[in-house]
């Protein structure tokens, strides 16, 4: 991927969770050239994990600032991922899974334009994907499209001022196609980590739903995964 | 207003902020017969006295549950309504004004969407106003029709489910007719505090555009401002 030196010091706004999707979704917005802030948004997650994750991609990608907000969602209730609701296994996984967060991408994504307003960004990039995913309603096209809309009506810059654009750049790729895109554009994957249920050391659990599709991309693009590989 | 003994039973997320237009905006959900939980979301603001002036009111109205969740939009800065930036008096304020929030009632309302689906409710309450208000672009009826487009394809039960409906009753009321609906269904506006910049004793200032629009409105319904009247 070419640097567009036109977006030679914009800024963007990165959702970063300490996940392959979104590192590789950094390692984009750097590529096309802009000034990265990385936001993570510390939801109260189980995996505590993911957070640290976060905070060494953002080092290793030299953002300009990296931001973890909380937002504690336990607070409502309702996810594996956030209480202790049992984080089903890939196979028992069916339909929208129990480690669905009610309407978290909608949650990141406004707190993500809320910080772009504010530094003067008009871009808001998200690792979203709607191919080898968990069947989130918030990962799909529609959503992406219909929050670019809603930005554009809810803000001073959006009503008066430029556009903003809500950037999805892995929404139409295959995990092996994200893999492959990381991996050309330098993407350390040993630093990220994608489970929904890591063990007390930080490993990821290898049998979650997220676990078996980073396993199928690596796989399927040829190549190891950092993180899991024997030494 | 009769209560519609429709919504009995049914849930309803109420965003309340501890000033007169979302308590008012309770009354109204109370009165449409939902059982309320209401959401303060303390996002920085300087003027602490609106959160107590919040958990006042949900007192009062004896909602079923509040919760008061903590989400530092100062991390972002950008507003007067955060930062050290002065606030503008009445007479100073045209155009969208210092004291806007960037993209705060997005950040709002999609936690109140968060909540609503967690709890198995349909209906998020919002107070917004685009007739007696600040200018501010995420209090128009535009927004507020695309947030619930938005809600209907961000979550699960948008999408497979039943429908949201973001209820924004004091959309087109003017000030005094805002005064008036409250007075009718018993709100106690002494409780309420719609000040952008409070005296340390808890005082609304009566110099900023916000004591500006309380007062005329009171002004125009006829009727004491209980918080600002001589005994």
């Amino acid at each position: 991927m070419k640097k567009r030196q036109t977006n030679k010091e914009q800024k963007a706004v990165i959702l970063l969770s300490g996940g392959m999707d979104s590192a590789t979704t950094l390692a984009v917005a750097g590529a096309e050239g802009f000034e990265c802030h990385a936001l993570t948004i510390d939801y109260g997650q189980r995996a505590r994990a993911e957070l640290k994750a976060a905070r060494r991609t953002a080092a290793a990608r030299k953002v300009k600032r990296h931001v973890v907000l909380k937002v504690d969602l336990r607070a409502f209730g309702g996810s594996a991922l956030t209480d202790n609701i049992e984080v089903p296994s890939a196979e028992e996984s069916s339909g929208i899974p129990a480690t669905y967060v009610p309407a978290r991408n909608t949650v990141l994504l406004s707190l993500a334009l809320s910080w772009a307003e504010a530094l003067g960004a008009y871009d808001v990039f998200i690792g979203v994907n709607a191919i080898d995913y968990s069947g989130y309603p918030d990962c799909r096209p529609e959503f992406v499209m219909e929050f670019e809309k809603l930005a554009n009506v809810a803000t001073r810059e959006g009503v008066s001022g430029r556009k903003f654009r809500i950037h999805a750049p892995l929404l139409r790729l295959t995990k092996s196609e994200i893999v492959r895109l990381g991996v050309s554009l330098g993407v350390d994957y040993a630093l990220t980590l994608s489970c929904y249920n890591p063990k007390l050391d930080g490993r990821p659990c290898g049998r979650c739903a997220s676990c078996a599709l980073r396993e199928k991309g690596f796989s399927e693009a040829g190549t190891d995964d950092p993180l899991t590989k024997r030494k």
